[in-house]
């Protein structure tokens, strides 16, 4: 049951753009779009230190220190160019290896890897707030899990996958308690702290902090999650008693979801475990004393019957 | 013992309000209390968008920008006296299909559902001052949870609730321990804080923001959750020092309870497992001791029902 | 072994100090120390109220809406000397009813209960300094815990308490890692934001808030422990790269207790548990299929040495 | 399996520096380098507790109302030197009793020891720029856990590497989906806090304190790991609601690897203990099938010498 679980969740083969016939073309998809083989996983490899550098540059070009310098700006510009061009021909090979190219330019991956270098291309020249596409290229650092998936993390990240699958349920329970959490503590630290009579010093700043109650509900957010900025926070004497008990209750709340995942993550780790253990347990033979080593102590008397190892109590492994 | 609990905490059944005649009465009964037909979830989801966009709007009319502009105002009042007519209409309607009304007039939704709408009908017209009620309109919102009882989330829920109603001796273990201290922290910081030759500089601001002792409780609190506002903090080299060990102090305090929970959660869901496993077992044939070998211990000499092995507990296949 | 554990921390017995002779003298023992009968539990619960309220007088006395108001201020230093006045019957009653008055006067808790009412009472007529003892009070409120424990509340302390005491040599090496960690850091941070060409604007304010290590360490513990007031920011742009780096770090650093107390909270339930069951186990007899009744599903007919309920796989009652 | 993976964490044995022949080196070096003996282990609290008070000399001389005072500085700056001059007349001995001295000086902890005093002790007359080498005497303080582990805390020190080492895998998953998450919403936010039409107020502060992408990366670090400096805050309300949804997100995220650090922890404990018990059944005597029931599933064909059931795994009753 477990299994048709993790299957479902399975994303759809891109096998199907894959060209037909062996050749240039064949290979070039295999390089590009696969990170089976070595010079795939390379691409792989050197397109994300690309992505990694491009974000890099567009994020320096915006600190204050290199915007007020002709010349760094200039110099980052040609680097933004050149990352641009780079990620052009990438666009381009993409789109000549594919089988079905148009299929490929209306995807995901395809619009997304289009608008993270058309607008530093076309503007190259022009105007300077092309760095709104960062975000784009940020998206394109998603790759990086597509990799990691093959250096044997992947077991790792399916756990985590299927963990955070299973919690849903348990994820809109909680979110839809904080959000009316958030609403009832907004609207009543609205009306607390609006209040004339509330003040403590007669002579305290007129506009409290609290002036919407949307703004209220951004506090309460704020508060919850125990990030607590500062930026608005309670002045009156109610105001201040109120939010004490809605932090400790706030708390207590978002406390919970730590249960959840960890018993989740307990859970789905021991049913992955069991499967395994029921596959190899598939072709145990019944008898006496036989010849089985235990892999932990190494003890190699043990009744042919034996699950687990008389001395040390370790899982026997069955041939 | 675990279902007498589960019991205890039902709630008041409502079907005593149900119209005992079938006909137009009860239809509208089930329609708008209840949420097994496919009307009565409509009804209930419709009702929860309404609630959903009243406080979206009463909650957009507090913010600044929207205050400032007469049209915006005129148009958002329109806007909280429609919806205040549509709940006062459903509002009708619970009466009239009620079968003893005053009892849900003065019961607790009954009274929320009133203040929710009462107060924009009536002033629509005068004052702003209504939108303290939007309080109330936010309690409405825990419908939802009632919605979401039926969406299959039910067992989650009331997973959450087994621990929380459980976790409640450790709770107050917890808090106790917290307020105390809370207490003892918060005295002593008014104390460090105000000494007057505890001033790292000696031209330092005179008054210190640990103004009051109750105050200095609040700080407590903001710290000891992590929260950490920053609008009152300490100023004096000693006051540094205490406050940076009661955060640790603090801090080790306030992990203990993610453990509770944890442990609580993994306990109840196993119980709560067992017993919808019982459940299962209701309508297994009766027999007496038959030939099945438990997969984990090997007895054979098992009751020809058994779904257990009775001797490690381990879950017997059944063919 | 366990058990030796738990019976060591066991705290000197109160008994010694009980009066031999049976009269007034030993009843009043027993309702002001002891907390079995129920005389004595309303004892301690209406000392607790009189602690919380006299905390309470103390506390609002220091608020300066109230300092400000002669009125006020006179008010609450008449229930100020009331609840000392009350505090010194007390301790006079529990010198009297003590067998040995001397070796209570010099306990800690004979001190404590001497200096929280004490100063009130000698300086109740001339300066107002005497706050200075709510600490004191607020140490008596740990008093709340031996009230509490009478109510059923008693295993859930134990446990924590417990856990606490067997996790004690991982709060060692944790809170020592934190301490390195804090004193690099904070050392750190102190040269970064401190070095003269660091500054991001030329015209940037010229004096860090890093203005000594120890300032340092205690914005690291903030920052660590995700307090995080932001009294301390770094304001260099190396500075800020290290803290995002310190702040991950630290971050899951501090994560790792959390897994720390959630083991050992597991483990110590299930030995206590264990231990009972091996209690309810001692007198187990063994035969064919005998009359048990299986106290979550019901079942009656059960092999006689059965240990889990064959229909739910509950463990069964053994008489 | 488990114990290839904790020996290949064993450091270099410091054995090889040890003098072959007994004598005066021999001994100094038992006593400096070793803690084994009672002598050796002195030798270590006494450097730490110098090492700790070096490091507080140079800690406090940096505070302000130090700095000031001539008489504290020539008064610190005198302590500071006595602790080079200890540091320094350790270093000639740990040079004198290595069997190759020059190994040890280029190894890290040589460097770090002659590092840590050479600067006080050359500029002690000097400039006062010396404090930068704080930082090596607090790696030095890392020391600590080797007279640690000495005390019996061993155990739980490599349950907690164990776990890290084991979390490797994840770690390095969750901090790629951190990192992928900051970016993005750095950039997000970067765009939104500029957009010149997002203002709530027309008069609202020109510069947003998120001035460029590095910057809105540090704030989404901050907040993530709910720190929440507020030294950078939205001030739009688009800026406002997305960073609320942002801190949602980032705290389910980030709650993520606590579940992690738990059930590696148990697991490492477990796998632990059964090694330990592997151990203990070493000079377990040898035989063959014996009568010795199981106390679980009252197996009882089992090997004379079993310490667990073979059948079930649990620890058998030893006479």
């Amino acid at each position: 049951m477990s299994k048709v679980k993790l299957k479902r969740r399975g994303r759809v083969a891109p096998e199907r753009q894959r060209p037909l016939e062996p050749g240039l073309r064949q290979s070039m998809y295999d390089i590009i779009f696969g990170a089976e083989s070595y010079w795939g996983r390379m691409f792989d490899i050197i397109l994300l230190l690309a992505i990694v550098g491009s974000i890099a540059v567009v994020a320096f070009e915006t600190l204050p220190s290199v915007r007020d310098d002709e010349a760094q700006v200039a110099m980052y510009l040609r680097c933004e160019i050149g990352f641009a061009i780079l990620f052009g021909i990438e666009y381009v090979l993409r789109l000549y290896c594919t089988r079905r190219p148009l299929r490929y330019v209306f995807s995901f991956w395809g619009v997304i890897d289009l608008l993270s270098f058309l607008p530093s291309l076309l503007v190259g020249l022009g105007a300077m707030r092309q760095n709104a596409f960062v975000i784009l290229r940020s998206v394109r650092l998603l790759r990086v899990f597509r990799i990691m998936k093959l250096w044997r993390l992947m077991s790792e990240a399916d756990v985590l996958g299927e963990v955070i699958w299973r919690s849903r349920g348990k994820i809109v329970v909680f979110l839809s308690v904080v959000m009316v959490a958030v609403t009832i503590s907004g609207a009543l630290m609205y009306q607390v702290e609006n209040s004339p009579y509330q003040k403590t010093h007669p002579d305290a700043v007129v506009d409290s902090k609290f002036d919407s109650i949307p703004q209220s509900m951004y506090w309460a957010i704020v508060t919850m999650t125990t990030v607590g900025y500062g930026d608005i926070v309670p002045e009156t004497t109610v105001g201040k008693i109120i939010s004490a008990a809605l932090i400790l209750l706030g708390y207590s709340l978002i406390i919970v979801p730590t249960g959840f995942v960890s018993a989740e993550f307990n859970e789905t780790r021991k049913q992955i475990k069991k499967s395994a253990d029921c596959t190899d347990a598939q072709s145990a033979s019944r008898g006496e004393i036989g010849d089985i080593t235990c892999p932990a102590c190494e003890e190699n008397v043990q009744l042919k019957r034996a699950i687990f190892c008389h001395r040390c109590g370790t899982r026997l492994p069955r041939d």
